[in-house]
């Protein structure tokens, strides 16, 4: 048979088998295949394995790569479209003032939405524009891209929009989430209730007319929103068919992530205050815990997501990047995989099937990404690296050589 | 007159004046000039200033670069040339072992060592010629780079011998240093003094014959040289011609920064465990204390360098990568920005002058680069950032758009 191109490499890491969500106890295999071969065909991975065997079926140029081939890395995270910059608050931060004091201040992410707000609508594109491809170059082939810099209904879907025309440019997949409930804007000051009132019966419905957002997210926390609201928010969108996803137990335990699994959310995010008497109710649910440890890290919070306590549970991990304006400003998944093992005592392995294989079901792509196995899209890093357990461990440089997604080598 | 290129960009960051150490006081001026250029002229900068003034003193061919523009990064402390990989001891140190712990079991920089020396030169030359490349493309354009891999007297000369080769082959600027006195081999385990001598009557001298070292240097600490064995292996190569550096005080406070100083080092590196009543030694001697906030963060020390008391006290400090096979794997400098400001508590302006003119000056290359300014090497980056104090913020990502060596652009 005839594939289009045939990657070549000393080690192809498949991350097979990615059709589920791979728990806690076989986090550890990364399925290798020494001098394997990846054979892609209109875009989609046909077959993998050795080369003897890949190359006695198919037909093709060849590319041969130095190092390892593994699948694009899925950031199921980020917030990539913001206006403005919080540099001077990383200054306050060193001098002693937490994100939470920041926040209380005016700064934060009302900051932000002010000078997301003001940006023109081809500013946003352009600076939104930048940031993805520098994921992209950093090799994140498909990304969760969050609203919630907007806060008002017409800059809510402004920003979906924005986020939607990127996702029709750009080679990279894009899953868009709406995150209205992010923070209580100013304007609405004192009555918290009335802007939960707007985010469930206005935004939501035109959110779910518009059809560019599949997810819905809100922030449980204190000092923005409440387990009871948070709830609210989140039956609004599943009324209005979005999945859903919950930022919890970031800063404290309120819950939100409880409660999230047993509205059937697909993943709960954070979760460094997460107590281990909550691990049931997310494995019940499915729901997979997704760490950023790139928050705590920038943060300089002592508190990191019990990421051990929960493979020890059984659960499927997976790691993203929380790339923001203010709490974490890196677009790299490759910093987020060093910082799991760094930080939250991942081991290289399990690092890497949690920025892969359990961050696309995180995301409902698990049949598609996330792996290297026929039928999926053929999205495939080539790294400078001989042995890929080596990747988390090489940190803060850009070990990517090559990214390709659905098979076009990009660059 | 006529330039051979003229660079400009909305923000020009000199770093003026760079031909001296820039003191903890003084570390908070970058030199901004808006809408500046940079006029080069056979590899050497001829004017810097607004694009008005430049463009009407110097004629040439002209780049336009969108963001900012800054002197390359002066990396003052790395051990890029090593065989073998360390990977498995990351995994140790997750399940609790400590560096000292691994070192003592055999593993850690011996285990490098028999590595490096089963490697044959092309093997050496050719990873550690990627590494100096990552380097470069990561912004590097002058690095210190150490043996101390060898142990032994013909395999000290052979890695100095590769890294002169490179130093001739790459555009970077580097500069040599010996440090034979890395660790005490296996075969002298029990004779430790006896490898003193040996690197004090037959290595020193063998090296200033070579003539590729520039600087001689030594780890004092605990399960590594004694402050006398130290102070004897300085001695010699101060004797021999060698400039002085030193690595001190990381895990422990032997008195080793103090005791260069004397000696008339001109850096002293890591000092986690520097007490303030040797500060005013380096002061004194004009000691340039380099910061490696990479090994904390590697290693996951709570202990990191006191740079805020040192800044404070005055004191020029300088920022270095310490990239190395075990300790701290990673060829960024702009992770070092970061980590010197999340870590360190350094603010940007302070982070960027200590990666720059005062790394230079550790060098004794402050006269040669670290700074935007009439006489100095053309080593320029032109960063993706619209305000340079973004840079240590936007952390684990290759923020170098282009780089300059000599004026002439790479890649």
């Amino acid at each position: 048979m005839v594939a289009d191109v045939i990657l070549c490499a000393p080690q192809v890491v498949t991350c097979a088998p990615g059709n589920a969500p791979r728990p806690g106890s076989q986090m550890g295999q990364l399925g290798v295949v020494a001098q394997g071969a990846v054979a892609i065909s209109q875009g989609t991975i046909v077959k993998v394995g050795p080369q003897s065997e890949v190359l006695a079926h198919y037909q093709g140029p060849r590319r041969y790569h130095p190092g390892c081939l593994v699948p694009g890395l899925v950031d199921p995270h980020s917030h990539p479209l913001f206006g403005g910059s919080r540099v001077h608050e990383f200054q306050m931060r060193a001098q002693g003032a937490t994100y939470q004091e920041i926040h209380a201040a005016g700064g934060g992410i009302w900051s932000t939405v002010q000078a997301t707000r003001q940006a023109s609508e081809a500013q946003l594109k352009d600076s939104t524009a930048q940031r993805l491809r520098r994921m992209l170059a950093h090799g994140t082939t498909t990304a969760e891209v969050k609203s919630g810099y907007g806060l008002s209904t017409a800059e809510e879907l402004r920003h979906l929009g924005v986020y939607q025309q990127l996702k029709e440019e750009l080679p990279m997949q894009l899953v868009l989430t709406f995150m209205g409930a992010h923070a209580v804007p100013q304007e609405f000051a004192g009555r918290q209730s009335d802007f939960v009132d707007l985010v469930v019966d206005e935004m939501v419905p035109a959110v779910a007319a518009q059809g560019f957002a599949q997810f819905g997210d809100v922030f449980c926390e204190q000092g923005a929103f409440t387990l009871e609201e948070s709830r609210r928010v989140l039956l609004a969108c599943r009324e209005h068919g979005l999945r859903l996803r919950i930022h919890a137990e970031e800063f404290t335990h309120l819950g939100g992530a409880r409660m999230a699994a047993e509205l059937g959310a697909l993943s709960a995010d954070h979760l460094q205050f997460l107590p281990p008497e909550d691990f049931a109710a997310l494995r019940q649910a499915g729901t997979i815990p997704v760490m950023t440890a790139g928050t705590s890290f920038f943060l300089g919070m002592s508190q990191f997501a019990p990421a051990r306590g929960l493979i020890e549970a059984n659960l499927p991990l997976a790691i993203g990047s929380d790339f923001n304006a203010g709490s974490c400003l890196s677009e790299s998944m490759q910093m987020a995989l060093s910082l799991a093992v760094l930080k939250l005592g991942l081991s290289p392995e399990e690092a890497i099937l949690a920025a892969t294989v359990n961050s696309a079901h995180s995301l409902g792509l698990g049949q598609q990404v996330g792996s290297l196995e026929a039928g999926k899209r053929a999205d495939v890093l080539a790294l400078d690296l001989q042995d890929v357990r080596e990747w988390p461990y090489h940190y803060g440089v850009n070990l990517v050589e090559a990214v390709y997604c659905k098979g076009v080598r990009l660059g």
